[in-house]
């Protein structure tokens, strides 16, 4: 399929079309509390967490390939647009937007990266590999993070309770390291204790 | 050194301290112009540079080691600020600024951790091997396509010639593969035709 086309070409079109994720704005906020986060600057945070944090993945997990889902495992929200975490109505056809949106954007790149990038996201949002588990760790505890030194304000906003943070992030108490789920456990009780979470 | 904090304890602190990293604001703007563009989500892009470009990088290569470069590569400026590019008074003293910087922030770390990360800053900024070469590569070809693409819109504001392009891009001619050399000369020549760089 358009064999004619440049490989360079095609994949500098692409390296433009993402500069997008820029725009994508999550509930987060920064730890400053001056705005939200965008998608682009969440993927590098947790990139970092990956190569800051890699000693406690499992043993054998290839930390190049968890660094790639990282990069790449929110792209899909440039036409898709993030949804909540807790949003159970929006999650609902989250699934078939993002799919749309996947091939869209990465049909700009020639069939093999597209199956490259796309067999990536579909791994990590699976959740099952080694890699996609560590990597679906890190982008649970990182807003963790993020709420609790905001002192919880897109918690409280959005009437976020403890229960709800422990279901969502249930990879992190099943399956992290336990210096990382005992820190994490930390945060959260903490804020139920100040009021950052429903109990 | 300080062996009564917890590792752990350590490393979120620094996760959290490099979350500064998306409030240094670069010379570059967006590709929509909207706004400029961050550190953080500049440090993404660049590695996703790396990952849609690796086939072009020397043979031998390792991409990992590359990837950790461009994450890292900026995170002094959180102290130090950004230097631009063609800001020959303000790159007189970058060196001992970023220094001092990296000093401070990889200092949060213990003393393995610190010297991993400053290694890793210190040969992505010789520029001699080649995880380096690639990385500087790729750091001089986002910004130029950003400049393109939002008309030269900072290279006009800044009266920026062709030449001082070149010469602050020399690695791209040198060393970088053909493809990716004649796709940015192109779009320097084009530059220039257009205006955006002074001839």
């Amino acid at each position: 399929m358009h064999s004619d086309i440049k490989k360079i070409d095609r994949q500098m079109k692409f390296i433009i079309e993402i500069d997008k994720l820029k725009s994508v704005f999550r509930q987060s906020l920064l730890t400053d509390g001056s705005r939200h986060e965008n998608d682009a600057e969440h993927s590098w945070h947790l990139c970092m967490l990956a190569i800051t944090l890699e000693e406690y993945a499992w043993k054998g997990t290839d930390i190049l390939k968890c660094i790639k889902m990282l990069l790449i495992h929110d792209i899909v929200e440039i036409y898709a647009g993030d949804t909540y975490l807790y949003d159970e109505e929006g999650n609902k056809d989250k699934e078939e937007r993002e799919k749309k949106s996947a091939e869209k954007i990465y049909g700009i790149l020639d069939d093999i990266q597209k199956k490259e990038f796309m067999d990536l996201w579909i791994e990590f949002d699976n959740g099952k590999t080694k890699e996609a588990i560590f990597a679906n760790i890190l982008d649970r505890v990182q807003p963790i993070m993020l709420n609790y030194l905001t002192e919880g304000k897109m918690w409280i906003k959005n009437k976020i309770s403890r229960e709800q943070v422990l279901d969502k992030a249930w990879r992190v108490f099943e399956f992290a390291h336990t210096d990382i789920s005992l820190y994490i456990m930390r945060i959260i009780e903490e804020s139920v204790d100040k009021g950052y979470l429903l109990p």
